[in-house]
């Protein structure tokens, strides 16, 4: 992949990335609406969505039964799948495509779990690159606590406890996410996110993100 | 993966490479009656099997919905699912397993698909370097008789149908097939195969094989 380098579609690909419970897929929704309010073609592709691939991810998780190699492969092939069948056609379309997490989920999550951040690069090497990277960061406090009030409890592998951090949930939770968020760090400059505080009132960052969105849509116009 | 470091757990690793048709199944039930008979624990492992990914890859094949890059890393889920739940526990048990088809299938497959072959290596990095390879080499013209004589038909993928090499599928069997041997070819002294000609009757590939294997077992015991 070379990074330096446009997608060359005439559509905009942009990417809001952050962990579970960083509020994500609200900002998503808003920022759609904004896109479509000022009549461009919009669509929304998320992590883990595609039609064949993810039911085999979600009946693996239930039952825990594939090792992480082999997760990676399986994440990275829902991703091709999308690639080639929503995203790249939305781009050359025209649409503004809204990603609800992107690669570098996998780069943090297979990270976390072991795998060279290399293997895992090259997995992706054919992803376009995106105009707009936003990264919503939130600390593991605040998000335990959404996390709850949410769901009423932790995700199993947004815990880490595939990986045996720790018995107790919370203290797995805490350990795993801190890694996550490690990682993310890194990936923060060389992918040019724009790291948004996570806390901040959700009109905050959508208007932060607006704004730069808009931008990019002036000079299309 | 180091290419000169054996894998190091106590059991071999034999596999049986070459095209559709090329008799690898007649030898691998041969082999595998052979090593049951000097006493020793033997299991087989066939290429897209494994308990999850392998009804995905067919079910997405028989509506010939995904592009080449997914069936790629499906394929390497498929391996890796199989190398953690069967290959690997098998060889630390000192099992013999004789593996139907192994990475270089995908490596051939996926180079005759435009892919960069450091890509696909890269996938399988992680892989087991197995103990010795056999190479049944075979000409499309043969193939062709075979495949017919058993199945009646050829196999669309098996034809490269799918890349649209001709819409006649004769030929299109012949240009793949020819492809195919062209990637083994270079394969071969890279990997150390041991290539025979699948054109000589099968008790005699047999007793090729069985020399090489019985020397090894030798050393075992």
């Amino acid at each position: 992949m070379n990074k330096d380098k446009s997608h060359g579609y005439d559509g905009l690909l942009i990417v809001i990335e952050g962990t579970d419970g960083s509020g994500k897929s609200t900002q998503v929704n808003m920022l759609s609406e904004y896109i479509k309010n000022r009549c461009y073609g919009c669509t929304v592709s998320e992590w883990k969505t595609s039609r064949l691939i993810s039911g085999v991810i979600n009946e693996a998780k239930e039952k825990n039964l594939l090792n992480t190699t082999t997760f990676s492969l399986l994440y990275a092939a829902d991703y091709t799948d999308r690639l080639e069948n929503e995203i790249i056609p939305a781009l050359k379309a025209g649409f503004v495509v809204l990603m609800d997490r992107y690669i570098y989920t996998a780069y943090v999550r297979d990270s976390v779990r072991g795998h060279d951040i290399n293997w895992v690069k090259n997995l992706y090497s054919f992803a376009p690159k995106p105009d707009l990277v936003f990264y919503l960061n939130v600390a593991p406090e605040t998000l335990i606590k959404r996390l709850i009030a949410k769901n009423g409890a932790l995700d199993y592998f947004e815990s880490g406890r595939d990986i045996g951090l720790s018995t107790d949930i919370y203290n797995s939770f805490e350990i795993y996410q801190k890694r996550c968020l490690e990682e993310y760090k890194k990936l923060e400059k060389e992918y040019n996110f724009i790291e948004i505080d996570g806390k901040k009132p959700k009109e905050e960052i959508h208007l932060i993100i607006k704004e730069k969105v808009s931008k990019l849509l002036d000079l299309k116009t």
